[in-house]
């Protein structure tokens, strides 16, 4: 294996100095960062919060793409109301209409049954497994480099995985130079218990969406059940409620401008190691075109549902998470062309490649001068992939053509022993197979998958010879000849599409279905693109860590500690409440208050505030949880912590460990910060919990609730 | 006359509570506000600043329409750059561009002519005149009253005018309850001294106004010129520039957030005394009236110009102008719909009319009961007068036309004698009159007029009959005919325009211009709506000031002073430097900086900043006028004074009257302050002097200038 630098201790500097506010710390480098901490006014000991098994960080769950944490005894889960929505939805009917007039259990007994994707993963052990992972591939790169790291990771995974309480991944962090294996206890039954209404918890809507001011209550809550014998177990009116061993103390106390906060959650995913030429091809190539490709899909979904309010309704998710990426991806392009991120890259870049060129002797083991042709030739190969990517995913945007490649290649794959099958498709992945598959039930309406599927294949059509993979142009189905495949095709009906999932290689290679035999007449290509992908990727595999444990040696040389990009682990990130300057003249933030929702208040969807709200902050009714410098309940604040998606529903705790807020969104400025942390102007939107318990209070009577949770209210 | 009301004693309360910062003061009214000036911090006494005899407000000037200051002991005036905008435009030429460039006069030998609207006004004299005015007419209403005054008035104004030095007028105060003579030196020599470049003075241009952040180098220098005598003189070479009394000392210290300001200028109009019932009238019907009408006059003007870059030229100004007013109806509208003001005024009016109720028969002299209901009918005859004068001048939308019918109104008025001609055109206006009619060429094409006049009669036909005055549609020309009258007529030509100033009635109405036709046919019917306005206006004149009074009265039982709206008369106003909250998590002002010239710069107009300029901002070259709290030069900044349009160019000075900052704009939210000021959004807009001074020294080297005016700078 490859392994970390040392130093000659010349280079040495003591770590501490201020770093501004960026950093997504795995939690046991925190201990590194312990002056800083101080600095900024926590009082939790730095190694305290580095313990996973010590409170608060063993109040901190998952709910596997979201983050949350424990506020009773009892396994009461606070999240955002986004993060419980699929939750709440599926419980919803026409006379109950919990997502318009929100829910609230008055009892255990109300609680309602949270669904299959509703999941508590509780972190119990991190390991660095990077020896057994990358021994003896120093000198290996390519597909086999790659398909090495994946057998060892899949070994790694089946030896921790004893039984299905519990989940276990091998992630890299450092762009593959360490590796570290999580297990994670899956709770499975996990029920609804709390939400306010739609226009409290998505109070702004759309237009809302990564804006500030901001004013969304967006908080629910769930519980975590599992068996009497305290063990996860299936859903079952026999279960009894988790007793999480640890909780977060609620504070009504608040926060004000310039308070320091630590906020612990599961950032999914950030590019702040790219070099300059990703963020180059980022800029001026792969996102322009994705947001073409967005838009374009949308103004098709548009028009092909624009005469069923049913279509409509069936494509409403579908529409929103294209919209919300796109309105990311613009975001990330409107802020390189406001910053020149790539310039900056360009500084620093040259600047380790000078110290480099200096020092790369000097390390241990010794890096060659190589090493940087070889990164950058294994980059230019990766970008090149990456265009034939986009047009074969252009090419195949069809939920059916998905659906039958999924089945074919699960029965190709269920021919190999599951350890050797593809990551993806062994026996742990069968039930979020299935579970995708049914719940494309939602969301299909073969009309419009077929609008989807043929405007793709034109717009494929019109891309630069030079971009279509070869050989793709041959095994595509003509325009013309699409309506004839979704008038012959079964896939659409769900019973049809489950039953395959047992149906033999053989048998799906005889079937008449037609994007059946699509996918089998394509599955020689879309292996061939994925071997390629797999060789560009092991070649990265290889060089990128010992860039890595470079820049890691580089960054020690000033005194500056390394944290790892977000990769869905557990981090830890600091920061203080504080305002920023989107331009000059203008001041955005900390805080918003509840006459905000009032200001905005239109009676018309998404600025539909309830009325016992709007009455409550008419009448002043502020309670316990008045501001004492805004004079009135705040809504939501600004801090400038490090967060990404995955982020959300992280709990924000105040300097002595008391949960004041919940993570959820981050302003439009900021959306740049997964390239590059700029800490003028990168800001973090979060709930204040002041408002989650005026609401539960002054207009939900969640009383039970309150009662359940331990709050601390401020002095008198 | 009607008298100012004696209030019983028991009703009387001291003056000096806190007011906000609302008020628009007669300079005689400052020692009432005493404690108040104190308080915020002002060192001037009030007595001083009541004194226009005296410094600081014997060095603050009017340019007509426009406020500026002396600021040397040699005429030197600086006001706002778009108000010296004519003066530069008509010196800018094809080679020396000095409205893109700016203009220079590095010696006074350079110095160029402003124009015969370059006008300084240097008010001496200020008398009470309501007896005069008023006297024997307590109960005398409709056309008589109104006839009654304005021939007092013409009488004043001829006592008064002893030369051409000096312009005389007697406006009317508090709706009419008073009115002051005012006698004012006419300085008619006032040449262009220096002009930054349009991409300073007026960076942002159309975008921006309105608008906070604002970047906006809104200052000119002028000088004053005459002749030998020390007195007015017409522009010549042999003139000298006017030793003027007094002037400002600029200070370059400058302000920060909280420090108090005084605000001095003559604002041209407000309404902040309205009834409930015309507000409700403006923000129904009239406004919406306005902006449809100004919409559909701006897209026929677009129409009419878009083929030709020289037409569209000519209706620049014509175009901008519609648009500024347009823009300032729209944000009272928008500010009506914010705020529901005329709500607020019902609660007051509510209040006043129940002290009414109590304490007039204890005032001096009586006011009846009756007088509410007289009010309340004469307004409600007026706003219904005022639909009919909106559709004829719907109807009459022709500027030839409109030239037509000053000729022959003219004409009609130079038979009698001087004194008992109507207002505006008596021999006093003839220059005036001359001027208009000249100027027209500048603005002025026959096919586009053609098309607003087609349009407008479109327009008019349009209207509910109700609207129609009675008779008008008669008299007006068939849509058919209109091409007709252009292709006859030879008033667009300048020569035969102005030729006709001396022609005798009798020659225009044998006239075969069938523009003269029509203003002769038409004659009757417009002085017949002149009537009507007048007998409207004379009833409003006997009863408002009744109520005026009576307001005073209620005003000063709660211990308020009372400032009347503004009529472009000297005032002043004073408040603090200070940000505001447009809505609830934002925050704007009070200050922006250079650098946010760099942040708006696009290269293009209205955001194409100097290169010097860039230049020496990317050098952080601030020298003297870098703020200590900001680190930078600050561009403009927000006061909470009292300002409204004709407060362009005034002086703002600090709490020793040193100059610093021009006023020049308001925000887009204070627009309603015409009507309610309503202290937590109004925010007026400043030039602060140290950018002034930093693009002098800096940018444009007006070393002469900075060594010309008293600088006093920071103490190092």
């Amino acid at each position: 294996m490859f392994k970390k630098l040392v130093l000659p201790a010349t280079l040495l500097a003591a770590f501490g100095t201020a770093h501004g506010d960026e950093g997504q710390w795995q939690p046991h480098q925190l201990p590194q960062l312990k002056s800083e901490l101080k600095r900024i006014g926590i009082q939790i000991p730095a190694e305290r919060i580095a313990d996973l098994t010590k409170h608060p960080m063993s109040a901190i769950v998952s709910l596997g793409g979201c983050s949350a944490s424990f506020v009773s005894p009892d396994g009461l889960v606070v999240t955002n109301h986004h993060c419980a929505y699929g939750s709440i939805q599926r419980n919803a009917t026409a006379e109950k209409n919990y997502i318009v007039d929100g829910f609230l259990a008055k009892t255990r007994a109300e609680e309602l049954p949270g669904g299959p994707n509703a999941l508590v993963y509780v972190t119990e052990k991190v390991e660095n497994v990077s020896d057994r992972v990358l021994k003896g591939l120093d000198n290996v790169g390519g597909k086999a480099r790659h398909e090495a790291i994946q057998g060892r990771i899949k070994a790694l995974i089946a030896e921790c995985e004893t039984d299905k309480s519990y989940r276990c991944s091998v992630p890299a962090f450092h762009r593959g130079l360490e590796y570290y294996r999580i297990r994670q206890m899956m709770i499975r039954d996990v029920r609804l218990v709390y939400a306010p209404a739609d226009m409290v918890g998505n109070y702004g809507g759309d237009i809302d969406n990564y804006e500030w001011p901001r004013h969304t209550g967006d908080y629910s809550f769930l519980r975590a059940y599992v068996g009497k014998d305290g063990r996860p177990a299936d859903p079952s009116p026999d279960n009894v409620p988790y007793k999480s061993k640890d909780f977060l103390v609620v504070s009504a106390e608040g926060l004000k401008a310039g308070d320091p906060i630590l906020l612990a959650g599961y950032p999914g995913r950030t590019s702040r190691y790219k070099l300059p030429a990703e963020i180059r091809f980022a800029r001026n190539v792969s996102y322009p075109a994705m947001v073409a490709e967005y838009q374009a899909d949308l103004d098709t979904i548009a028009a092909a549902t624009k005469n069923s309010k049913n279509d409509e309704v069936r494509y409403a998710s579908v529409a929103k998470s294209i919209n919300n990426r796109m309105k990311k991806t613009q975001g990330l392009l409107d802020g390189f062309a406001r910053k020149d991120i790539a310039a900056i890259k360009d500084v620093q870049d040259a600047d380790f490649r000078g110290w480099y060129q200096k020092y790369s002797s000097t390390l241990q083991p010794n890096l060659s001068q190589a090493m940087l042709a070889e990164l950058d030739a294994a980059i230019a190969a990766d970008m090149a992939l990456e265009q034939q990517t986009f047009a074969w995913n252009l090419a195949t945007n069809s939920d059916l053509f998905k659906g039958a490649r999924t089945l074919y290649r699960l029965a190709l794959e269920r021919r190999k022993p599951d350890a050797q099958r593809e990551s993806g498709y062994q026996d742990r992945d069968l039930a979020m197979i299935q579970a995708r598959l049914a719940r494309l039930e939602q969301s299909y309406v073969g009309s419009v998958d077929q609008a989807r599927f043929t405007a793709g294949l034109q717009r494929y059509a019109k891309l630069p010879a030079a971009f279509h993979p070869q050989g793709l142009d041959a095994l595509l189905p003509a325009v013309g000849d699409v309506p004839a495949l979704y008038q012959k095709s079964t896939l659409g009906d769900t019973k049809t599409r489950l039953a395959l999932i047992d149906a033999d290689a053989a048998a799906l290679e005889k079937s008449d279905d037609p994007f059946m035999q699509l996918a089998v007449k394509m599955h020689a290509f879309a292996l061939a693109l994925e071997e390629r992908t797999k060789e560009s990727e092991g070649n990265l595999e290889k060089v990128i860590p010992q860039y890595m444990s470079a820049v890691i040696a580089w960054k020690k040389s000033q005194g500056k500690p390394v944290y790892p990009d977000a990769n869905s682990t557990l981090r830890v990130t600091y920061g203080t409440v504080d305002a920023y300057s989107p331009k000059d003249g203008i001041t955005k933030g900390p805080f918003t208050t509840v006459e905000g929702i009032v200001e905005k208040h239109t009676g018309k969807d998404p600025f539909n505030a309830p009325k016992a709200l709007l009455d409550a902050v008419k009448a002043k009714r502020y309670g316990q949880f008045r501001d004492p410098v805004l004079g009135t309940v705040p809504v939501n604040f600004l801090s400038s912590a490090d967060t990404t998606g995955g982020n959300s529903g992280s709990a924000i705790v105040n300097k002595r460990g008391e949960l004041v807020g919940l993570n959820f969104d981050s302003t439009y400025e900021s959306i740049t910060k997964d390239w590059y942390f700029d800490t003028a102007i990168t800001r973090a939107i979060h709930l204040d919990v002041r408002y989650m318990l005026w609401v539960m209070k002054e207009v939900d009577g969640a009383d039970n609730l309150l009662k359940e949770m331990t709050i601390r209210y401020p002095k008198k």
